[in-house]
């Protein structure tokens, strides 16, 4: 039977960088931001504009939407939105027959629930999040701890809400998982030893 | 460093038997329902007087004592139980000195919160979990679907309950565990394996 993994992750939880060594250790495929850049061509939608989107649940752009005043019956936005996601969708069921996979993000642990995929959560607490976005920051960004630790929330806040549009569940709900790893107190590659284990044990 | 491994468990995910199998295959201690038996000893109540007290947090328990005619000031039920969870904490911090060891339930992770033992909240969802109920049940016990689901239900609020009240934090939150797993489509031989091989990389 295929292996495929899909990551949920927080920001700044270590989640991507999880999934990739994970995919090496397993040595199987890996896909991230690949994803978007797929499908921007696909759309011929710019990439960065692709990202934005996928950040962004139709619910949040809606009102703002429908008060503008050339509103005219359908909602371009949302029409976007639903193209990207349908765009999307296909994209990593054809990444999933090609090969075993690891996923990151993506609502990806939904869209393959039939060919029910190992699903992971990556969450870490507040503090290590802030660190470890604070390693990984580029020396132009100057965010005070407050800055950061919001920033953190809203990007959260908008996959939670964009997971819970596409897939009617709750992001980050255990239940939806089949493991949830704290990464504040263990090494990624502590934590993706064990986790190839778990899966190789599947 | 010592380890500790602490489990919380909802009622029919199979925490008791990964707890059991995890200490087996650490080759270190394995603590449950041993410690309502020295409580039982140490406080002269009876075994199954202490294990329902345990499983029953104060606040449930008190709006019926407060109703009494004959309530006398001090609550001698919300005594009885701060006197079992005084027992409970300080035989489980006695055992996590003597060894390496695993701890099942009894709020052990925030008992021993100082020693930063390893945190693992075990889960599954209903349909497995009534299944691995039905397996293990008595002859005698005759739940239906439905009184089965309710039963299990109440169980894990009542644990809840109990945990909520003497620590303050929630049951099954995932931040305050390191590793939540879901039992539901794994087999616990292979987690274990998996489990163990994360401890000792901690």
């Amino acid at each position: 039977m295929a292996k495929i993994i899909t990551i949920g992750r927080e920001f700044g939880s270590g989640g991507r960088e999880l999934g990739r060594c994970l995919a090496d250790e397993l040595g199987i495929a890996y896909y991230d931001n690949e994803i978007i850049t797929k499908i921007a061509e696909r759309t011929e939608l710019a990439e960065g504009y692709v990202a934005h989107v996928m950040e962004h649940s139709p619910s949040a752009t809606l009102p703002i939407t429908v008060g503008r005043s050339f509103y005219m019956g359908a909602d371009p936005l949302l029409e976007q939105n639903n193209l990207i996601y349908r765009e999307q969708s296909r994209l990593i069921r054809e990444m999933a027959e090609q090969s075993d996979c690891v996923i990151v993000g993506r609502s990806a642990d939904y869209i393959l629930r039939e060919k029910e995929p190992f699903r992971i959560f990556v969450y870490a607490d507040m503090e290590h999040k802030m660190e470890r976005c604070r390693k990984r920051a580029p020396e132009q960004e100057h965010f005070t701890d407050r800055e950061l630790k919001r920033h953190i929330q809203d990007v959260d806040r908008r996959r939670g809400r964009y997971y819970q549009f596409f897939t009617g569940q709750t992001w980050g709900d255990r239940l939806n998982y089949d493991l949830c790893i704290n990464t504040s107190t263990g090494s990624i590659p502590g934590i993706v030893k064990a986790v190839a284990r778990l899966v190789e044990w599947e």
